[in-house]
């Protein structure tokens, strides 16, 4: 277990930088970060790699940790459709691998499957350090990878004309509509 | 200017952990980190920070690198506005400052105007170490803060039902729908 290696970096040094990063030790980014090894060792040298998440929790972190990819540099996009799976893509050839997890095999791991069932009422905690062996026995075994073709590459490359809204004065994409979304109705704060 | 302190950590040692984490030096992150730092500041201690961006563009990036918000954990949230501002609260109190730009002062720096000028049809990009400059010594000047007080904290805490999607035989969040996003026809890829 201290001996496995995710993308390159030692277990230990990986949590490590995962508390630095994502604040704690949490199964979702141990998980997340052995998905991204098996999408990228899938997907073979990719010189223009970008990546989506399917889910907003956890996943875009082990991302963030372990590629060149994030959300502010635009190279990982995150669909907020609750699903642990990725794609890793080469954003010329649009050439991909996704992966997600293998529900049919889920049961063969209790601790695992207590942890991402959400249905379960008394669901624990659990410990990070039990989970964790769990999960770096299973790896390949709870992941499943297909190739994909994307549609289309999912960065936003295209600069949108921006002016200043006539509410608040600042400055937003004028195809939001009349006014910023803000003044539109939609501020989150008084 | 090699003096400027972001956020506590130096300015040459700030700009390592951009490239590191951004990929590249940015104006979009030395200006977002500014006003990360003048959030803080005005809000004070905050046992339970979380912060907000009004754009997915270079600001999260800011955002993560200097607090301990990450999308991944759900400290961060990102709305796709387009509006250069973010802010900064604590989720217990609901009490925030949010921090954006001074349209009206912007003309003042002819380098920050120009590189944030997205109708400009010939913009060239600036050279980083000009931009910078003038991004340090503007500071303040350029940056417009309040107070802010949230409706709601914005992390979604609360656990939302899982099933396994009948079509792809995914987990999914149930009220989704009868299957999950991407069998509805929202795949990205083929």
């Amino acid at each position: 277990m201290s001996e496995s290696v995710i993308c390159g970096i030692p277990y230990k040094d990986f949590l490590i930088r995962v508390e630095e990063f994502h604040g704690y030790r949490s199964p979702g980014i141990l998980l997340g970060g052995i998905m991204v090894e098996n999408a990228l060792r899938e997907l073979g040298p990719t010189p223009y790699l970008n990546v989506v998440t399917e889910t907003v929790v956890c996943l875009p972190d082990a991302v963030q940790l372990l590629t060149p990819c994030t959300i502010g540099n635009g190279f990982l996009q995150i669909l907020d459709w609750g699903k642990f799976a990725l794609t890793a893509y080469d954003r010329m050839t649009l050439n991909g691998v996704r992966v997600w997890l293998n529900y049919e095999r889920m049961a063969d791991y209790p601790l695992i499957n207590s942890w991402f069932d959400r249905s379960t009422e008394n669901r624990q905690k659990p410990v990070f350090e039990e989970i964790a062996k769990e999960i770096l026995s299973a790896t390949s075994n709870l992941i499943n990878h297909r190739s994909v073709r994307l549609y289309r590459a999912l960065k936003i490359s295209q600069r949108k004309p921006t002016g200043l809204c006539p509410k608040c004065g600042e400055s937003y994409p004028l195809d939001h509509g009349p006014t910023c979304t803000s003044c539109q109705g939609e501020a989150y704060y008084e």
